[in-house]
């Protein structure tokens, strides 16, 4: 049979990045080949939801590589954060449940050059810690917010602050949290006028989309 | 055939209430026999979720009868509320498209001999609006909060406020607003603890409830 | 990166209870950090739906802590309950599965500093049962009903007594009770009046509204 | 084209009862095309949920047939009810608003040539109302039990009597009842044991169930 | 805490069968506590959903049970099965996938002193199978038809035969199959007419609407 | 603002058919806007799903045009069938109210310049029904099936013949018919073999692949 | 009764815009009053999702107001659009049935004093109709991309160009389009990397985001 | 009890194709069992969907069977493959996580005797990829189109290529792709005409559609 890749070698020219990897589907085997693919080529690589138990095997021969449990991310390598550059991005987390999300926001902007803070466990709930960090967060050029249960601080937020916002639900909670469909369709029915919302348990997508949005800053 | 309804005349002595009348689902010449039953039995007459067409067929029957367009609501008559009674119910509502659910809940519990008071249109995406009445708000003893959209409103006065709260999701919104169904799945997941919630839409559910609470205070 | 949590010292406070950790999502790592900041900061701690997996770690470093398996429930320290405190609470449940949503709700009033006692294993289909204990139900000042399958005895209860009813959905069953979604809508639409609900397996949220509700007896 | 159907004239012989029409989504002119084939086969004729507007339209041409507006059934003509046949078959209903689904069965079983009884709002808010009929309920031996909102009653009947239970769940609420969804989901996953299920709505698939039970008395 | 739960003692009086246990949810150390009550008490014993690795433990302390891996079956002692009494009940399963659920149903006759044939894999997709049984199955009083999937044989048999039918909706498949969801509703809204339904896997629940019906036989 | 349209010309040569117009969702003003487009192009025109409402409108102006009510379908002109060709397309429909969605298949075919036949009311119940069409089904090249309720009817095709069969779940029914997503989900799940599917009431889209599918016979 | 609205004054300050109304759940009343609050108050005011036939009403009393049917904007004033200002914002179209949700994001910008452009048409089903516009699309700072049916627009265009890209999903298509779930969960699972994405039919909410995103530009 | 299952040894007569055996929920005990009848008959043999650690238990007794990981195909012996005969099915997936289900396309088409050609790995996100292919796929009579996510290549080579197309619907993705619904949704309301879809990951499905299409080829 025919290889089972195309590295998308183009995309960088065209959308300024380049293709990174999702682990969750794919075989250890599989991913195997394709990291010897992208270190062949000299490319920076990046594996998203990689399950613990498939990085173990993969750590064992690629050693260099970096590996978070909470977040499943994989990295091989980056591009370089140069000091000088302010940091444009805030990311900030309803519940410390939500580190996994959070972390994957940022060591995905991390793997593209660009520096981010991520301020923890502000929720809903008891609303003065996110007033505490309040003109912290006017500073940013972007926000992140990322929550589980009933998702409703990107709304707060939105209410509070003229930035653009990317919500993003996790899948933390239970019975109707619905593995984050909940937090998902709240944030994308809220009363805040103006956000826009990525996939469940998406940091990486926001990431993604942070980075787009930085194109107009260099303008 | 027999006759279609058993109007349930032990429900006071049991439960300190009478039975009423869903109006939904029932022709307009079921709902006039029930009347009439009522009528001479002597009792007092709630019919809910009436809708407006049939409201003015039996409203020229039953001519002293009181009937609200927002929450479709159609009494006959009521208890007393007694001018000394405190105010001890507060109706918080998120936007001013809730209007129909707080009235639903104002008219039963006026129709149950209850004294509240509604707060419109409170929304999180202006929290300085709900902040404006957090003084007001500690003076009642028992909190209903209505919210449609993301239905974050419970939430954050969950958040901030120690009395029992009531939570009403409203079918207010489009999209994955989902009939009230986003609102109903947030309130219940919500991250702000010990919040009771009813069905979407259900003001007259959340009157009844605050109703069975206040058998509390009197002891 | 920043410390992942931040606990609301303020919450006391303004509602009466402290905050406690959801133990789901969370690493031994991050679990084992919050421990230790609650007991420098001399706190009470409750953890929920913590996996025994998880337990079995803890328990090695926090020896003194109680942990029981059938509600996951984890707790380090609790406020004290008075001996001549009177038992204001009652717990009942449809069946002997239902035991862990039950057990949850029993150990987070006892954290809080009250007494509950429950009923358990009175379903709807051998209603002698529940009629056995019905005169003893009525001493209750709040009744929090816990049911799986179909999510009927709330119903049942409601059209019998008239305390208020925390209804509890739990996730036992299989096929249609979709674990816990339909006893769930079940309770919502309930055609007995005045019932509130909770999430799904949430015996802890039960617990905290009935705690909200004792505001109103101290009065 | 060809005609645009085939009058099943084989199923009297195979299952003991003929072909009915289901009536929602044919159009005036089919149906009338229809009845003029079954008069001209000299056959009776059932069509089940026909809405009232289309029925005005046929009433014109077929003036001997009987419509009834609670449950939409229409019928030409019908097998006779010997006046000694016993009264096998009980209908339940919980509440008034079942009205049209309790009268689709019963008509059914008239045009079958099936006597029946119905009784009427014995629904489980009140259940002494459903107490007072137990002596009557179990002279019956087959009870179709008619429901919705919660769909409660059929579990509690199931609990209380022997007989073969037939549960109809009906499209009677809002919200969470999900015009019958809910109550269909309860009665299927019902703690009472035993109970078959049809579909919303579907009084007529209650009666022809019955129909085929029947089968096993004359034996 | 009180005792767990509570033996319906009265139910046999009632409805002819006694109370059987729900294993899937229940822990070994509950289920263990609830057989010996049942033994002390001389009552027959019935789990189901029992998993194998509870069985396992349960079957080291009651030696004489039989356990079936297929339906998760766990079996103290039962009524006897008179050798006389006719064979009333056919189960008929679509695949030998629906092995499970098909073995369910007839255990639970057995354990309930009744005889029934098992007749496997006579699905849908090969028409002559179930044609090559058609004058066996005419000689049952009841059909019990099993099958996953897209559900379609109860609605072949139903259209062939008179009988009461009672429909067995399975988990078996993957994708849309919706572990047996579309198999329930396919079955609830099968053209054919008079088709009972119970829950998805509840070979349980048909064996004990066949045995209501057999009431029927007897008088 | 720019025009609201922009015609695919270069379909017909890429695909070998050419753009087609979604009705429901367009306004008069903008329907009438495209047709004199189409008209001055000089192009054949189908509109699918348009309402009587607004054909009517239409009507007016383009007075040679073909309305269908049961299908909706508006046809201005189209490719002549040629006498010699033959009929390879058979439609099979379950029961008579899919006459709409059987009438959008052919109408669509005949718009192509492809004859078809349409098989009507030969729905499982009554299985003889479609035994008597089955040698004449055998002639066909392809089969459509069509059918609401359960679906079932693709699935005994599928496992009786041996042609290319596409699936058309209608939204006949009601409950659990769900407007047709369970047909839907039936006919995907089949345990007939090979079968493929198209959207629900998808009449269009059916006639669409049967076209593609004629490309093979032609080579 | 209190007043049942609050007009957020200080949003404008906070986040640079004012309040706009939701007018679909809206009554006429209510509106009006409200529109009179704007008018004194001097502020501009749109209104959207606001029915034809309700704008009807409120054109006889607000007479120099704007009112667009497909889009269902109501406007009575809005900030100037300065002649010298670029066009920042493509808005790109699927199909000409997705004009409304094209439409509100245009007005809405409109509102804002931002001007932008409408693309319209150009989806996936005839990729050349995109490709011809690609260099233009070239040209904005921010592409607002929207679809109904399947949704892939959004991910072809996020695939081949750099730019913040807002996905919206309209209710455009039918059956399994599920009034634009479909089209809204393809967009928050595509496989092109940062998109973003808002309610469905949400034209508003993607002007609104877009708006926050001018903020990077200015600094 | 009766044996477990009946092969359908007319199928071949039938349809021209054997049956086949669905894995993923029989047993092993019955797997070989069935195994064993096939030899014996002398039969060839495919299980689908048969769970690795299941394959390794029957790779003991059956040491000539093939079994593929990635696909979980299980193959005893199968028709030949000419080498004459030309490839005419083209099987394309839009990322390696589809290699799964593209293999069991491609092994069940190898077991009918069929030669095809897998193109990994040309999805949406870098269309270019796919342009590169387009001239090799214009050759192939059918093209089976494989994609998880949003599934939006099915719509992209439908609107560029005029042949029969099978779209493929995979569980790759997370949150919103909801195990491959999403992608299953938009194939089944895609904007490209004429596309038809099977089940979520049904490789083995689509096989077998090609394979009867094949049927019209050699006529």
């Amino acid at each position: 049979m025919n290889k089972a890749f195309i590295i998308d070698e183009d995309r960088k020219r065209r959308l300024g990045f380049e293709e990174v990897i999702f682990g969750a589907s794919k075989s250890v085997a599989l991913l195997s080949d394709l990291l010897k693919d992208y270190v062949e080529k000299d490319k920076n690589v990046l594996i998203t939801k990689l399950q613990a138990e498939k990085a173990k095997h993969l750590l064992k021969d690629f050693k260099t590589a970096f590996y978070d449990d909470e977040s499943e991310i994989f990295m091989l390598s980056h591009h370089e954060i140069s000091n000088e550059s302010p940091t444009r991005i805030g990311i900030v987390s309803a519940g410390s449940s939500d580190i996994g999300v959070a972390n994957e926001t940022y060591y995905t902007l991390e793997y593209m050059g660009v520096k981010s803070e991520v301020i923890h466990d502000v929720g809903v709930a008891g609303l003065h810690r996110l007033f505490d960090h309040l003109e912290h967060l006017k500073t940013f050029d972007i926000l992140i917010v990322v929550a589980g249960f009933e998702g409703a601080l990107p709304t707060v937020v939105g209410g509070l602050l003229p930035q653009p916002i990317i919500a993003v639900p996790t899948s933390v909670g239970y019975g109707t949290a619905k593995t984050g469909e909940t937090a998902l369709h709240a944030m994308l029915t809220s009363c805040a006028n103006g956000i826009t919302v990525v996939n469940i348990d998406n940091g990486y997508g926001a990431a993604m989309s942070a980075f787009r949005m930085l194109n107009l800053i260099e303008k």
